[in-house]
């Protein structure tokens, strides 16, 4: 029999693929949902039995919230990368990591196909189909609702006359969840004008008590939090619950999609902002001029070729270790205050602090020159201009 | 009699110069203040005052709002110009003006000198100096305050034995007012970790309700509020107004000096970063993905180059030339939400918006392709890195 | 009638191409070459000849040499663009002046069909139908080869069983002249080792006397050899006149297609190699620091794109307004030595030129600062450095 | 007695300052070479015997041609880093590794003065300050040949005065050599229009028939000339002694100064330049397009920044780092043929070359995909061309 992986995520979607593909096309369907930190226990257990009732021969949930943060989010926060100044990429970089943990287990339980539910109008197709023919060629790329354009009540007929009674109702926004931020869309992201609505937020305001917390980074990694150690990938979790009793971090990102079109997503990602404000305020504290200077173009890029799935380019690697190498000294303390809808940076502590008063102060009296000093470095560097002036006089 | 102008403000360094150069270096002083928009007439005429008790031959208020905003403030609006991703550069861009418009003055009255009081610590002598130096190389720069590094106390002290005798009592807070916004230093600023307290900033909270403004931008610059038309400079200082009411803008800037060392000012900004913001997202609806990636790159280029008193290099002028041509289609109404501390852009409407539902909205049904051309799309897009996986197997 | 456009060039594959779609596909077939510097007139006659022979209703050459030099070529000097530093771009340059002429036309005559004679394994196909399908949507576009994947023989067969009986040997070499070059392709260029042998390329050693040219450039265009002016075509013409008979300008240039796979190709290109090398000299004289560093990556990218078959993206007209700008300066005479097999850059002579001596020389005693202006300049340059060290003490 | 460590050349200008220093001023001399490539043993010992006999009180030579290799020339490589598409960077490079060899010297000895014998005008006073400065703060510089100004008549005099009465005849041109090239300056250099003549290069054509070598590379590595291993400065050595044979590798090169003004000057460094651009075309053929393109742009900042003396910035490290990982399939064979006054890339061998047959070849059959697959992926990469056009339609 035809051993086949679904990319399987309880939605209606995966869930007529499911059936699809093991009644009428006759697949062996391995159902597999791969967490990047958007799924409960709970929510698991009921995917699993979904998956199973519909027709899956097996079902696996993967962990992959650790791999999602060791390949992919760690270097965002190196590099700072907001996608468009905006938005800190949460899902597109998520898609990554499910398709090379979802091929890797194609080609360890030896299936020759790959299922998943995308749509041919998006960036995930892109994504999924990317990383499935370059690490496994021989792998074919089963896409049902991609090639079948049914419309969702198509899909519930189809199911229900299967015997599958699900209550498939649409919500009005779909979200996303994942650890590095939810995504929301809704009737308003596919206008150019309308904001979303606050309620359409997965998170509410909660708290109104300003509060300030402290942010600790070792060599560019959120360490610990007001001082209590963790891992990372727990420390991003704890930041989150707690800033997003504020509603922070909410935004919408306008973006190039990789087949040409321009989209529109909300986004709701309190700890992926602050992580990354916070962040790049202790980089303009401990890394030079010319650092920060490189490092905002390559984190660009990066963010760039990341969103268009081009995560396996092997520039990527490279340019991972050039953020790795700039973070080094991007090691102390954060201090961000939290308020309802924003959050403030208040400050930084850091032994690798460059702004070091030992040397003299911006626009106090200066320790280390004097003014003869500075008025040679200024003549000298007014050389070029003055003979670009002398050989082309201006007019005025 | 050697004739000298004086960039004179009225504050405690420069009246000292104007005192100083005429009384003890015999110099006839003119002084001047080049208005970038941080002068009302009262202060003026109290400025001129002062200037001419001091001993000055001449004061003149040179207008210099209009040209600040044609030479400067449109292309900072163009490149989206936030340096380091925080300071739209405000004092740093006037400077460069004052300069120009001193030196152009001294030209004019035949002045073999001109005086600034800048410190050896900062950035200003630098961009001061650059300028005076590229246009005028023959005029000689005199700088009591940066040569002889008098405390305040001694300069007052001589100001009363030569029988001045105003109150120049140190403002806890050094403010610095322009068209594109205020900065503040305090002690807090000298310092990495303490934020500024809220009674630091010229602004405070006078507005609870919140209220959504249209901004109509017509290739690139902003062209009327809430329907009404009026020139940029004006609608920057309206829109100044309006905003500050929320107590929006505030925040601190961490920098490298064109000295080497990093400072840190705060700022109020609220025109400035409202309409910077406003003016990107109208961007990201008109513009190509490489429109965006490439004036990304020149943006901040250009702020650097600006911030670091490099105004004249003729690259400045190529790179206004590359942004005035990126500003063809960015025209439209750009809906933000005011709100206490903090703005929202809502979206925007404009004949040149890319996403346009005609072609296929992001992540809904496609229009104008199917589902094999996606997936040939696709394939090609792997080939590259198929050989490369093909040619470089991985390890795992 | 079904009218169609055909890309017309008097090969085999075009040749299949207008007798199958006049006589088995029943098209009204209007054959068109593009001339931007490949053809002579007497090679156009007999284009047209075999054209109307082969059953096309309609033969036109449409000269494009003057249009493919200023939508094309003059920015290729300005940007001083060598693809992967070796490669003028010659044949991807032209496929998009073609490509537009041709879709011109089909409008004004009012076709709904557009052929050529592609394949499905390079880049010119993506050239063609990018620039097609942008300008002109509603015209569908037609490719046999590509579609059919037809041998060299089968089409033959096909012609010779329709009464055309040419000579259709297949030339040892594929040879591809234009303006900017002729492209030359053949077994070694399959291969990754191989170099063509000499004789491969159409121009063969005639003259081994060195000599010197001068060429004349006003704001980056080449307006005159040895002091007689000439349009910029024509200077290039006969550049390359002179330069091929030296044998100057072979190389084999290795790329990556647009379809994601390595291509090599050799190229002649005399005049395109001098006259880009000429300039970049010129402007090293001419330009400062920052405009030549602006323009190294401005100009790749455009080259990039150009490459790519973006001709159309908005962002390729705004490197052009910063290219042209940066060229205002670029005056002035390049001195050439042309020997066998190469040339060399003698020096430049220039108005503009900034080194200037009335300001010190290179390495020679300094006029225009002291001992301690260069003191202070390089102490206050060591600051930032100073700093770093300080607060990071390297281990050695 | 005052320590001073004097970086000594045998040149006029050094051994002033040996005698100066010790019999006018005092100071206990202890003069250094560091040797990068260009000096003989025997040349050694004649320096090392003038600095006797002008009073140092001790001499040594430090052999940095490795250390050479290691921190400086092999990232040159790695970046293919030609300074304006032209100079190796030869003798900016070695002044960095001399400056770090003298400071180290220095501390050992305990020394609290560093001298050397540049003037005011030009680069090598910026690069040796800079590294001194940054890495021993405490250690005063004394400069009296760009303090005094002295001419080299004056010079003379003093030290014939004495008692030093070499032969110090000012050579035609000033030659100064190193591992990764010679520089040559003269007349003409200080001229924008003159040549150097043949003759003021150092090698002569010997060699007139044509030969082809191969460089074997091993992660960027040049580790074997036709088959055989040595260390990679080794196959420098020799392959500078076989090239220069041939008379290959001259240019001349023109450069902003860190000072601000243009400079000219001659270079033969034929070793340098074939290796770079046979490094160059393997790496067209394993690397990505996206890693060339970053690689570009890196390598011409991590040139700037050499250039100018800012060796010591951390950004140079991250670079570096970037740099090398990079170069993990850089290896294979380059076959490079060699001909009086230039040198041809023949091809290359590898196992990582990405032109590889099995999926289809450039402009040939494609194996990989299909017609309809091409069109989709062009049709879909039209998309964004096709709304910008849409809604934005063009006057023609």
């Amino acid at each position: 029999m035809k051993k086949l992986v679904l990319a399987y995520s309880g939605g209606l979607d995966t869930s007529y693929c499911a059936k699809y593909l093991s009644k009428e096309k006759g697949f062996e369907v391995h159902a597999v949902s791969v967490n990047t930190g958007g799924f409960s226990k709970q929510e698991i257990a009921e995917i699993e039995k979904k998956a199973l009732q519909l027709g899956a021969s097996s079902y696996l949930s993967i962990d992959a919230v650790e791999t999602f943060y060791d390949k992919v989010v760690k270097y965002l926060i190196f590099g700072n990368v907001l996608k468009n100044n905006t938005y800190p990429l949460s899902v597109s970089a998520e898609r990554i990591v499910q398709a090379i943990e979802i091929v890797k287990y194609a080609k360890k339980i030896g299936a020759n196909y790959i299922a998943h539910g995308s749509t041919g109008a998006g960036n995930d197709q892109v994504r999924f189909d990317m990383i499935f023919q370059i690490i496994a060629p021989e792998i074919e790329i089963i896409t049902p609702i991609r090639d079948k354009k049914l419309a969702r009540e198509e899909e519930i007929k189809y199911l229900q006359e299967n015997g599958v009674d699900y209550s498939w109702e649409k919500a009005k926004y779909s979200i996303n969840r994942g650890l590095w931020g939810t995504s929301v869309g809704g009737e308003e992201t596919l206008t150019s004008e309308k904001p979303l609505p606050d309620s359409a937020y997965p998170s509410q305001l909660q708290e109104k008590e300003p509060q300030e917390v402290k942010l600790t980074f070792e060599k560019g990694e959120l360490i610990a939090i007001d001082g209590k150690k963790d891992s990372p990938v727990n420390n991003i979790v704890k930041l989150d619950a707690l800033a997003s009793k504020y509603a922070i971090g909410r935004d919408i990102h306008v973006g190039d999609t990789i087949i040409g079109i321009k989209g529109r997503v909300g986004f709701e990602a309190p700890a992926s902002l602050i992580i990354i404000k916070a962040h790049h305020l202790l980089e303009k504290h401990t890394l030079t001029k010319w650092q920060q200077f490189q490092k905002e173009q390559q984190g660009n890029f990066y963010g760039m070729l990341l969103h268009e799935g081009n995560y396996l380019d092997a520039v990527m690697r490279n340019i991972e270790a050039f953020l790795t190498d700039t973070q080094k000294t991007v090691s102390g303390d954060v201090f961000v205050g939290l308020y309802p809808f924003q959050f403030r940076l208040n400050g930084i502590s850091s032994q690798h602090d460059l702004m070091n008063a030992s040397f003299g102060s911006y626009g106090e009296m200066n320790k280390g020159w004097t003014a003869d000093d500075a008025k040679g470095f200024i003549k000298i560097l007014s050389n070029s201009g003055k003979i670009y002036n002398h050989v082309n006089p201006s007019d005025d």
